[in-house]
């Protein structure tokens, strides 16, 4: 065996930094989800202290020094990955001085508190100063990481969550989706106008709905042994990879917000359940990126969970937790996960008109990014935008409109494109097992659903963070990034 | 204002030691309520890094003279009784080498994993060599901590957790009670056999029985708002004082475990949610110790839970949660509830025989830390003082006699005495409350809790660390520590 001191050293100092984070992703869940009120302030400054502490193990000055020797030393491919790792998150955590990184903090919190308030008083002009700041402010990041990493403006961000993804890639994509997903969107509403639909009814008692979820985690294979199901005001999937803390919400006259927002989760909890063990507690074992991992909950939440096949193992759950029902039949209940109806709301927009509102705020954000509009511009480009792809007049709405999302305020820019590039890498994963297992769409019907998860276990899940987002694509599914397998699962599911 | 840069350097860093603690005490409240069994490793690994951390921070050469030049500065005296705090912390985590750390915390976690296996199945021979290397380090630990501390091998552990307590005290108040407390056991015995009893009639559903202890709460004045109340298999009070972390247990055939032990620790919860705000983060604001902690669960459970008034409070709510019964008129209910029925298990006494199986394990306890008795010799002791105080034959019995206990498997060795302390201080607050308010009792019976809970905050919660215990029982209740006050009330109780 060959002596590799540095790389040793590096290994031992991501390990405590695993184990710091550990306690800092706890302490995120519990303050989302049971963290009574007046626990916040004490919750507040014991997290910035532990992100003070990680911050300063990530900026030690060792580190280049360690980072260039290990570099020399005789290591396997795997560890070499690992350091490739390494080095990506220690470019990105010195790559902003540190009065930036402050200033940030502070621009970017008051920015969303006062969106939180704002946005539902429609107070753009209230709004715009802060956000000014924000974006000022944003664009020194944009610089400082460019210069880091030797990137435009706009792709130093989007690496920062997409690592290897580009805006010539998300151009040409993005560019192929525009020319026919506004058309697709009309013809399927004109198509779905002619079927017949029956509308469940309530109230759906919050408890049943809470064990009609559990029994959805459990068919899909969830571990309940390392994780769990609670409640928060915005649903996400936290904790740590041995140990999944996912959140839900309900409303009792829509059950199905919260049971497709859970098989949304369980495909984040899955994927973080099952990333190898092997390599536990250094970077390399860690879920890829954000688009990959959109690509999970969106394998579970559209690929699957919306599949015919599937509707007809939901059916009988249903009928357990609620009684039966004319809408509960496995046709209808399809029909009723697969309604387009565009709309002023993202986060509520159905799969196929989903990436339209990712492309308008892309195009905006890289504008704004890239200094070739500012603040004062996005309403008019907003407007103009929704009405061009979705048909939607958002004129004056700004509660509806540009001020719906917390990413902009909250300082998040070239997050966006990771929802859509999720979308499209899913589609390509099934239409990757569809040519290994022909009779795929079958065995999801007789509930082998493993025929899903073995693939995604061995292809995606297992992979950690092996590889940079393109190769883990071509790797997985033989290809690059194609859009093709998008159009055509929206064809086959929605125009067939 | 005065100049104090190695106080304020020592302020600083006490401020960074809280905020880790308290991430820390979130970890072990989760690991105990919530942590699904597979997060063990993780949770295991990332706390053994933080007390890792803290225990570097507490040891850091540097403290030393911080702590010397602080001396000479000019403190007023709320920052001296904090150095104070301070220099107790830091005597106590530099005592000890680091190789004794280490040792101990792999003997302790090493026995007190067996005993978990051993003690179902009375195995107290395979038990003995694994107690005895923990008796053997802790009898290093207590000659390093003697020695830092000028106080007796088994002061010096008393003092860890009640600070400023000394055998002698503890001999003279003991001492007494051994001489009539046996007596009256029998006594109470006596004269319970002739008055009639309604036993309640179960099930009483666990959900039901939730609701019941989160009113009992409300009456009890909880804060909601800062703090909650879950499940776990061995019930405590956690968290932190700005989020108090409650845990309780349920048998569906006897509601009074529930509810009498979420009474007690909402008395360790309201302590805690009341302790000074002003001082936050420093050792000062910390709760005194563990005697004068059991001093606010008794007060709760014991003084204020058993009261004939009380039962008052408690019987609507039986009701409201399970019906009517006969068993919840308050007189039965009051009778339930006082129940004196000496046996082996020491967590599950009554009020009037609990001393007794403290002052058997404290002379134990000390016999062997001062290495007058070995570990062999514990049995035969345990017999001959369950049959001299309670009058019971524990021969044989391991499982519920010398083996019950977690505590010394654990390491814990110092700790049992502060249970029956808290027993003598809660009396004495009683006593103390009754000459300032002579209507009290009245004023419990209608309600007024508050006349108990403004005394208790002005008188122990605020004070947090300000004093030694000894000075605080004095300012608060006028005099020294003094069993005449417990006696006074088991007699009034329970023989009136």
């Amino acid at each position: 065996m060959h002596s590799t001191p540095a790389y040793d050293d590096l290994h031992a100092r991501h390990r405590r930094l695993h184990h710091f984070s550990h306690l800092l992703a706890l302490a995120g869940w519990d303050e989302a989800a049971l963290m009574p009120l007046h626990g916040a302030a004490a919750r507040t400054a014991a997290m910035a202290e532990m992100q003070g502490l990680i911050h300063s193990l990530q900026t030690d000055a060792e580190l280049a020094r360690l980072l260039e020797a290990a570099e020399a030393e005789a290591l396997d491919d795997i560890q070499r990955a690992n350091l490739r790792e390494m080095r990506r998150n220690w470019r990105s955590a010195n790559a902003l001085p540190a009065a930036l990184v402050e200033a940030r903090t502070v621009a970017n919190a008051r920015c969303e508190q006062a969106w939180r308030l704002q946005r539902p008083v429609q107070d753009w002009a209230g709004h715009l100063p802060l956000l000014r700041e924000v974006v000022k402010l944003t664009r020194e990041q944009a610089a400082c990481l460019a210069d880091a990493k030797g990137l435009g403006l706009y792709d130093a961000l989007l690496d920062e969550y997409e690592p290897g993804m580009r805006t010539a890639e998300i151009d040409r994509v993005f560019g192929d989706l525009r020319q026919w997903l506004p058309a697709m969107i009309g013809d399927v509403q004109e198509r779905q106008r002619r079927r017949p639909l029956v509308e469940p009814r309530g109230p759906f008692p919050k408890s049943a709905q809470r064990e009609l979820g559990l029994d959805a985690m459990r068919l899909l294979r969830f571990d309940f042994e390392a994780g769990r199901l609670d409640e928060s005001t915005h649903p996400f999937c936290g904790g740590v990879p041995e140990d999944v803390r996912m959140t839900t919400r309900y409303a009792e006259d829509d059950f199905l917000m919260a049971l497709m927002g859970t098989i949304h989760e369980t495909g984040h909890g899955r994927y973080e359940q099952n990333l190898p063990r092997e390599w536990l507690g250094q970077p390399i074992a860690l879920a890829r990126s954000m688009g990959v991992h959109e690509s999970q909950s969106l394998s579970f939440e559209m690929q699957l969970g919306s599949h015919p096949g599937f509707a007809s193992l939901l059916a009988p759950l249903l009928t357990r937790h609620f009684g039966a029902q004319k809408a509960f039949e496995p046709a209808n209940l399809q029909r009723l996960l697969t309604r387009v109806r565009p709309g002023y709301i993202r986060v509520e927009a159905d799969e196929v008109s989903y990436p339209c509102h990712v492309i308008l705020r892309y195009e905006i954000e890289r504008a704004l990014v890239e200094g070739r509009i500012e603040c004062e511009d996005i309403p008019a480009l907003w407007d103009a935008k929704m009405m061009e792809l979705l048909g939607l007049d958002t004129r004056g709405n700004f509660k509806d409109g540009c001020m719906q999302d917390v990413h902009w305020p909250a300082g998040l820019f070239g997050y966006f494109p990771c929802y859509t590039l999720g979308a499209m890498y899913a589609a390509q994963w099934f239409a990757a097992m569809r040519r290994a297992m022909p009779d795929l769409d079958m065995r999801i019907a007789d509930g082998d659903l493993e025929a899903v998860f073995g693939w995604l276990r061995e292809q995606v899940w297992h992979q950690g963070s092996r590889w940079e987002t393109p190769e883990l694509v071509r790797r997985a599914s033989g290809e690059s990034l194609d859009p093709a397998h998008f159009r055509a699962h929206l064809e086959a599911r929605y125009l067939a």
